[in-house]
């Protein structure tokens, strides 16, 4: 192969991993204890019992739950029994959405039940449910261009299907069916809106999710008027007319009963709502740095959980990866020269309120935090390696993709898109970083009774500690702090 | 290859299909006119817009149910609709188990809900549940063998597995725990019994399916003091104790708690149980034979469902590829020689009471019925005919296997295991055959919610198609009228 100059690959932040790097930018030392933490990994990382453990002892872990404050202890010996160093709780304030009896049915022509779950937030029927004519559309899009007539008094149905990709990419689009069926719906006079589940299944499994975008409050006046404010000054809302999904086969079903021609009713009972405030936490490990301990390397997925599944996928698999990444560097002689942090968020899944506590507790990130990484997309490989750092930090950057490479993961760019817990602390302007799973499979579970521990491969755990814990080491030993990058 | 004398071959009760056939039994005109519709079907048979048409417009139907009256109004319709000559309404008793709510927690010492379906004829608890430690057995034998002082009292959990397999062989060993389980936990002493879902799956859809034999009740003098008579005078029982199947990683959940070592409680509340009888019917569609109306070529699938999906592979399928078949053979120039019947069977799931009901209205069946076939095994591909007939008509079985061969079916043997329904008009002697399915991932969705039509490959329905066409013909028009098997 033609050998570029190392300028080169630095401006396009590419890493040439088979190019032999003249002087490394990490001590030979420290690369080699990354290798050796990355292939004991491979070997057994024990990941998959922390993610059995958490999956088993505490299950679904809904923010607000009783299982919430189960999923906060469990966490907090769990760090204590790794090796870590310290172990805080870090409060946040959660808004509790209760989830009671969900059911609906055809009641004609063809009466049947159907399979659904309501989005998360969604207000609830009245006591006795509702039941009305269906009108159907084939994608969000068609449901903004409907006039009103067509929806007044109606329940509309939003059949849109999401695409299968590796990289999850067809979820963007989708999820935004979700958040604003209900809010669009209920505009033009709908009495309630169903939608095909986001997911890429066919099996017989709704899949839940927040329903509303609360980042929208702000910028609408219609949903500020009837937004709550919780007491750490968080706004947040039900959707406007109450809101489920339909498993991908029920939506199919339904299609085809709009299809006969003849005027489909649903009868609807969704008692569900927002009952008031939880004060839970952030639980958060450290193994404090041996020279530099202010200077944070931080690692991370979600605590919580959707309700059906046991959150083994999302986001049991997460935090064992990077707890278990974290217990094998406390094992090391010695602490790296920076704390490395592992971070189990509280609240995820209905709103990144563990995200935005988390932010909001570290108002001085950017100085104290010197790289970020979340892993909260599944069980699968990880692929690619993307950072989001300064030109002078990518021969850093770089070295460490070297040692990824071994491991199948190909240096991405440095325009990293990072998880969505890390978002807010991001955006303080802290180095960031995507360890990309392989997500093809993910939203055939996601946010369903199915994401059970059985979807969760052992040896597949391990490919991503071996991943975590060779990045998390190297971004806390290397000699040089890693600096985000410069503001236009 | 090497060609055996014909006589060997018959004796052996197997085609050798690409063997040059002398002289064939049937008629060369009646082969050429089975070919025809073979490949007719092949190219398109119909089947999958039958299936969607009972799986859409009727959906669920369970046995006894406001649906069970609408599928037989469906079923009426269809065959006149598909030129049928003549359609039956034959009465079948059907006692009626209605499924109301079911709810199962773990409460201790990890609170998790729990995702089951009661057993059908399972008893209800009483109201507000009840609560109790669990004992779980790895297999039916080890409940068999546990002394009842291990059992009284408590929760019975039998964890035993299933085998996949492309004849559904692993179906007969598991399905004992299905109906034995409440007998021998109740009878020592428990106060419910939970299994491990008869599936092959590890999704979270609990299987249901009957947790009662019938036929043991005659046999057995304690279910004998707890029967129930129907006005028919068939003999029927609920469980001894309440009784329900968890999904398989509900199942391998209970397993892990289990093994923490720590008692584990479940709290269960089942609202179900018999409640009355029903007076239902079996549906028959008849082309009447041109030459000997009264000897009969009967076919069919059975017509209700399980209530949690909308029974597309059990047993939509089976109908759609059986009345699609007749279809074909009612659009020929004129009628085979013999009466084509396509039984649409009412309550196979609950008891094969249309099954008896027709073999009980039916007593000269031996005497009028010439060959009998039932398709109850999903829809899969058919890889193999079998039969169960007097040597005499092997000549003509053979020549029938010769015709099905190009659908990539094998000539199987001459002790079929005949489907279900057609069992008890088997007994009475009349000839039978399988078309056996490939049912690798039948179990997968078997009395499953996820068992809905995009579970169904319309090209593989169209293969079934024309495997029944071209078999349900030539047993039609066949010079001789295949007879049972002697005796011995």
């Amino acid at each position: 192969m033609r050998l570029l100059p190392a300028c080169f690959l630095i401006a396009a932040g590419f890493a040439q991993a088979q190019a032999p790097v003249a002087s490394s930018p990490i001590a030979e030392t420290a690369i080699a204890t990354a290798k050796q933490l990355r292939d004991s990994a491979l070997a057994g990382s024990g990941a998959y019992a922390i993610t059995e453990s958490l999956t088993t002892e505490v299950g679904a872990r809904m923010a607000g739950s009783e299982a919430d404050a189960r999923a906060v202890r469990w966490a907090e010996a769990k760090f204590k029994a790794l090796g870590f160093d310290r172990v805080t709780l870090e409060p946040v304030t959660i808004p509790v959405w209760r989830r009671g009896t969900e059911s609906a049915a055809v009641t004609s022509p063809a009466p049947q039940k159907l399979s659904l779950l309501a989005l998360g937030w969604s207000s609830g029927t009245p006591k006795g449910g509702i039941e009305a004519e269906v009108v159907r559309f084939e994608n969000i899009d068609a449901l903004k261009a409907a006039p009103d007539a067509a929806v007044q008094g109606r329940i509309v149905f939003v059949s849109q299907k999401m695409t299968r990709r590796r990289d999850g990419g067809g979820y963007g689009t989708a999820v935004g069916v979700r958040a604003q069926a209900a809010e669009i719906g209920g505009r033009k006079g709908a009495v309630a809106a169903l939608i095909r589940s986001i997911g890429t299944d066919n099996d017989r499994f709704p899949h839940t999710g927040g329903g509303v975008w609360f980042g929208q409050i702000a910028l609408d006046a219609e949903l500020r008027k009837r937004a709550i404010t919780l007491s750490d000054g968080s706004l947040i809302a039900t959707t406007l007319v109450p809101a489920a999904a339909l498993s991908n086969p029920d939506a199919d079903q339904l299609d085809r009963l709009v299809a006969l021609g003849q005027p489909v009713r649903i009868k609807l009972e969704l008692d569900v709502g927002y009952v008031g405030e939880y004060h839970g936490h952030n639980v958060i490990g450290d193994l404090i740095g041996r020279e530099r301990p202010e200077e944070i390397v931080l690692i991370g997925g979600h605590l919580d959980s959707w309700d059906p599944g046991t959150g083994a996928i999302d986001d049991a698999a997460g935090i064992a990866i990077t707890m278990a990444a974290g217990a094998a560097i406390a094992k090391l002689p010695e602490r790296p020269r920076r704390t490395l942090r592992v971070v189990a968020f509280a609240d995820e899944e209905q709103g990144l309120f563990g995200g935005y506590a988390y932010a909001k507790a570290h108002p001085d990130a950017a100085r104290t935090h010197v790289a970020i990484a979340e892993s909260d997309f599944g069980a699968g490989l990880i692929y690619r390696f993307d950072s989001n750092v300064a030109a002078d930090a990518l021969p850093t950057v770089n070295a460490i993709g070297q040692v990824l490479y071994p491991l199948d993961i190909e240096r991405g760019g440095n325009d990293a898109r990072v998880g969505s817990d890390i978002g807010p602390i991001h955006k303080l302007g802290v180095p960031a970083f995507a360890l990309s799973q392989d997500g093809i499979d993910y939203f055939d579970y996601h946010h369903t009774a199915n994401d059970t521990l059985d979807k969760v491969d052992a040896k597949k755990l391990d490919q991503n500690v071996a991943a975590y814990v060779a990045f998390a080491y190297l971004a806390a030993e290397a000699e040089h702090k890693i600096e985000a990058p410069k503001k236009p």
